[in-house]
Parts: C-alpha cells; structure tokens; sequence
C-alpha cells in the first residue's frame, strides 16, 4: 500500500506558553485519596492526618545519668545504698530518709526520689555515698512527658515523613498511619520502529530507550512505575494500552506518536476518550506535547525524542507526580548561575538547555551540555540543571546570569 | 544482688574533635566490589566502569521530519512520489532521479535519497510534489551515529546513575554493567528497657524507635536496612548480635549501651573483636560515640539518645554509606544560613542544633526547632538542617551568619 499524504488530518491545538501549560497540569491534579501504612512502610510518603501521642515519653521519671537516686531534701548528708535500679528494670522498692539508689542512665526514679547525683559528683565513705555537690529536687530527672506529652499532636498532616519521623511514630506508638500514597505511574514507548535492549536490530528499527528512562524518572520521583511495554502505532493497540495503563496505575505516560506522522494517532484517540488540556506548548525541546485526563487520571504524551520526552517529565509530568503524592506545595528547586560560555539559543521559543553546574568561589556557573539536539540523550547525562533560556534572547554571552531549574 | 558501683571499668578513650573523628572514619572506608547488575536495576548507583557504545545511534540515516526523501541535486524539479517510508519499515527499493518517497520522522532514508523536504515546504502539482525551497544534501537527515557513535565512551566510570543515564544503557543496548552495589547495613538497639512498638509497656520500660529512625535513615541514604532486632545489654547476646551483622552486611550500626553506665558492654566487645578507632569526640549532641572495624567492616555504635543516635548517623554513617556505594567524594551539602534569633550554646563542645530553613528575600534564615535535649527526638521533625555552633561560642546573636549542614 503506498500513500502519499497523511491519512488522518491531525488534531489541531492552539501553542501555549510554558506557565500556562504548567498552570493546566496542576490545577487538573489533585492529592491521590490517602490509604494506611505501617510506620515502617511510611518513610518517603506525606503525612495525611496528624499523629496524636497516646503515650507521654519518658513514661515515668527517668534518671538522665548514672549515679544515685536520692531525696533532694537530705542535703549532702551521707546516704546508705540500699539497691540499684537499671534501665528496663522497675524499682523495688521506695526508698527513705538517708538512702540511695544505683541507677544507670534511662531507668526509673524509684518512689521517694526526686533527684539522681551523678556518680563523679559523689564519694564513698564508711559504705555509704556523700553528694560532693548541692542536690536540688530534680536535678538530673527527666520527668514524665518530657520528650512527648501523650494528648500531644507529634506530627502535623501534610509533613513529609523521613527518618525521625518515623521513628516518633514507633515512640508514640503509632502503629498505622494515613499517608498519600506514591502514584503508580504506567508507561508506554509508542513507534512501531521499536525493539527491546537485547533483541537483534532490523534495518530501520532502533531500542527504546525512553521506557526505561522515563520508569527510572518515576521511581526517582518517588512514585511506582508500571511497565505498559513498546505499543505499535496503530489505533486499537495504543487505545487498549492507555485502557490497561488506567486500569493499573494513577497515571498513564507514553513517548512518541504525537508529532505531525500521518501514523500519530494519540492526541485524536485521548481527544476520544477524555479532555485534551494542551497538545503545543511554545518551548524547545518538547513543543509537540499532550496533557489530557480521562476519568480523571491524568495522561501525558511525550514527544520521541529521549531529550524531549525527559525534560517534558521533569516540566509537567514531576510536578503532577509530587502532588498526587500530597506534596501540593512541590516546585522544583532553582538557581541562579552564571554561564560558563555563550550560548545561542532559538528565538520565539522558551529553551531548556542541559547543563552542569561548577562551584566556584564566586558562586554558581553552568557548563552547557555539548551539542543539545533534542534526540541527543548524551546531553542529558550529568546534567545538573536545565537553563531557562527565555523566548526573545538569541545570543546570551558568557557570564550572563539565568536561571537553572534543578533536576538533580 | 544489689551492686553499689560499676561492675567493670570502661573502657577509656581520647576525646576527638569532630573532624579527627570524620577523617577516622573516611580513612577507614572504601567503595565495596563492583558487582553487575541489569541496566533495569541500575538506577541510583555509581558506575564501576567505562561504559561504550556497541551501536550507533541512529544505526541508519533517519528522517528529523515528515516530508519526502529526494535527491538533492534534483533541484527544484517535480518529484514522482513512488512510495512511503515510516518509522520501522526498511526501505523497499532505492529512488532514482526525479523520484521522492513519502517518509515520517525516524524513519530510515531509502537509499539513493540525500535530503528530506518538510511536507510543508512542497506542494502538489500533477501528481507529483514540487519543493518550494531549495534543497542541500544532508537537509533534514540525522545521519548514521548523530547521537551516539559506536566504540565512544558513552558514561565513564564513577558517574551517579539517573534516569538519563539508564536510558543511555538501553540505547547503547548496554544491558549488564559493573556498579558499585549499596551497602546493606544491619542496624540494632541495644538496652533491656526496650520494647517494640506495638507491644505492652511493663513499668520502667519504653518503646525502641531508635531502630526505626536508622533503618528509615539508612534507606534515605541509598543503603539497604537489616533488622537486628532489640539486644539485651549483656555480653554474650551482644557479641552473637555484632557476629550476625558483620556475617549479613557490610555495615553495623548500634545505638544505646556507650555511655558510662555499669551495663554498657560494647565498647569492651568491640575492641576484644576488632579496631576502637574512637570512642569519644568532643560534639553535642553525641559525645560518647564509637567508631570500629571489624574483619574490616565499619561498626558504628551510636549513643542511646534518639537525637544524638541520628545527629550521629549523619554525621558519620552517612559519609560512610557514600563511600562504600562509591561515592568517595561525598559531602554533605552546606547552605550559610542566618539565624532568625539568639542562640545559646554549650561553650567547650562544637554542638548541632536542628533547624529549619526559611527562605526569604535578603537569603536564607533559619530557625531552631525548640526544646533542643538529645532525647527529645521531636527537635529532629521539619529539621533541614543541622546548625554548626562552633565550640567557643556561647551566645549567638539572631542574625549571626552560621553553617548549616543540610539534612533533607
């Protein structure tokens, strides 16, 4: 069969700016709804509720040194020793006027206490111990609910939950907690041209490689990714895929498929089945990309490219990533930095260039990434940040100060 | 049995200042054996070897845009349209002269064909198309190893694997490649007061979250968590406790059981077992701290107290972790921060305080996250960063410039 014109007339969208393409994504995204995780499954999440204490820490009177439980009120009268309490182990007994208590760091105040000398501050005489220092009532006493009183909200709703907090969940005892839980992220490469890493090459074909980036994306991100595997560019196949990606995942990403091909059947099959949000977006790399949502799960069709289907991810894709997971506030750190050399970018096209950042002892500069061809992966690797390089500039001499969006 | 004083005299070691003690343990550690993984797996680890590409890419001559392969030295000449290429499909027969082939973006050009002409940059006329610019050899045509040439060194040895850099594997069809692997480090809690979260609360006794806060920790920092359990403080059970992680993992973390208290067997076992490289450093939180290796795996035995058992950690098991993941030059990140009010410290002791950050016009400022005991772990939740208050000082006036070593 030979054709010599497109066979679909590709749908049409109107070229958005970058801040309203932004602005699109996040207001179409909302926190995922929030689900119970053990404490030991919570690191990494935000937190959905506040954790209120159940239990005071220390839960009784705890010595903060070694040495001896007292009565503050005996002065620096001698004291007869008459046991000792360690930590894990409760006191026997009270003790009285004229007595001692050993007790290592951690343990409970036996009743009748009110304070602990520390062992250096005190002597031995005629088998009794004598305070060297003046003991006031709780000296060396960490009393109940120093550290955490119980009735206390320990952890606010909507903090992000990292080691410490998580180990106040094991303090407070707070086996479940309500957590926005990670997206489950499916992705699919579109392109018939496409084989797997490992399988021979025919004349024509080429590995997908953005499946793979775009999962390691995800994952970085935090989320869970699913692998909808390489889909031929063909309607029924594309329309089952994006079927199975929003029956397993939150989210659904493809690459390819969404340039002027007459095979580019994606923005007209998600126009179908959803809302199309934008299909242009006036910035380079990445200009042909579409955001629609479909039963409210949002869709993002990345260009090929590799450099354009990542940096499409980490402009559109992340930030929705980040909220879905809670993080509504998310927005990518910035920078200001210097540039190391000229740089020509495109006019009438905000442009993100690739590049590493230098420290110096004047601040920040940027190195620019070698040749930044959008099918160039290679200027991507090491890349610290991407140069915004507005629409109307051109020619930006070396020392210039832009901005630098951090992407690792 | 009542015992009026310490059952064994601990063992004595030299107060270090902090960055003796940070040296002591970068001196003792280095990047584990590489090991291979899938590219699947790569993500997140460094790089143990030159990684070079066994294909080009593209593998053939491919098409930036939809249009029509041609010859350019047709011209301006009417072009007979005798078949298509899309992106997959060898092509079937080469084009002569006058000839054009209809050909999608990716695709391979046929052979005899030199340059593409955008679709919109010809028109039809009597069956054929007509270029309305000129054509050049090589117009639109990514040819053979554009992005990336076979034989070239595409990632070098001791980068950090991101999502670019697992999609150059599967580009460059790299599908095992030598990593450093994460360190798995077997953390325990040692003390007879401890319970597990969850579990009843005798009197005298309190819940382990120390485990959970360093296991949390560990795995924020890229490592892989073992679970020793809770370990009573009595030689035999923490002897067979330190031999079950050093058999399981390439690192062993403890906290509790290093002060002077009469049941504090570690440091005595781990100098019997191996190297106490040291056992006191002069900071606040965290003083008495232990450093050792055994058959040459680093040992860390951290103080009891929630905060310092963390402050430690980042302080030194951090550094440590990097470097075994082989990341030798690993550094906490600093931020110069001004304080948001007065500050007292302990004067004769280098001391962290947590804070956090808050950013506003004139920099970054930052602000002390209350009650700073080392038991109260809540100073630890929202910290960014940890403040460096230098051992001379004592009052620091709000608006003091000061390092802060940045957490999260």
């Amino acid at each position: 069969m030979t054709r010599t014109q497109p066979k679909v007339t590709p749908l049409s969208f109107p070229m958005l700016e970058f801040e309203e393409a932004v602005a699109r994504v996040r207001a179409q995204v909302q926190p995922l709804p929030p689900r119970a995780v053990t404490f030991t499954q919570a690191l990494g999440h935000i937190l959905a509720e506040d954790v209120v204490a159940g239990e005071s820490l220390p839960p009784f009177p705890a010595s903060v040194v070694d040495g001896y439980a007292v009565r503050a009120e005996d002065g620096r009268a001698p004291r007869r020793v008459v046991g000792e309490v360690t930590a894990g182990i409760a006191p026997r007994r009270p003790i009285g006027p004229g007595e001692a208590v050993w007790i290592t760091t951690g343990a409970p105040i036996p009743e009748g206490a009110n304070a602990v000398i520390k062992v250096e501050e005190t002597e031995r005489r005629d088998g009794a111990i004598v305070p060297l220092v003046d003991v006031r009532p709780g000296d060396n006493v960490r009393p109940v609910g120093h550290d955490i009183r119980a009735g206390e909200v320990v952890l606010h709703k909507g903090i992000h939950l990292h080691p410490a907090e998580v180990g106040v969940l094991a303090a407070v005892n707070a086996l479940q907690v309500q957590v926005y839980p990670r997206p489950r992220v499916a992705v699919m490469s579109t392109g018939d041209e496409l084989r797997e890493p490992g399988a021979p090459l025919a004349p024509g074909q080429i590995r997908d490689s953005n499946r793979y980036t775009l999962m390691a994306a995800v994952q970085e991100a935090g989320g869970t990714p699913i692998d909808l595997g390489t889909v031929p560019d063909e309607e029924p196949a594309l329309r089952a895929a994006l079927e199975r990606g929003l029956d397993k995942a939150d989210v659904v990403i493809s690459s390819g498929g969404v340039s002027m091909g007459s095979r580019d059947w994606l923005k007209t099959i998600l126009a179908q089945m959803g809302t199309v949000h934008f299909g242009r977006v006036r910035v380079k790399p990445g200009k042909p990309i579409t955001f629609a949502t479909v039963r409210g799960k949002p869709i993002f069709a990345l260009p090929g490219n590799p450099v354009s289907a990542l940096v499409g991810f980490y402009l559109y894709v992340e930030p929705a990533l980040h909220i879905l997971a809670g993080d509504t506030e998310w927005e990518r750190p910035r920078v200001r930095v210097r540039l190391a050399h000229d740089v020509r970018s495109e006019r009438g096209r905000l442009e993100f260039q690739r590049a590493r950042l230098e420290a110096r002892n004047d601040g920040l500069w940027a190195r620019v990434t070698g040749v930044q061809s959008s099918s160039r992966l290679l200027s991507m690797v090491g890349a610290d940040v991407l140069l915004r390089l507005e629409a109307d500039w051109e020619y930006v001499p070396a020392g210039t100060e832009v901005e630098g969006y951090v992407i690792r």
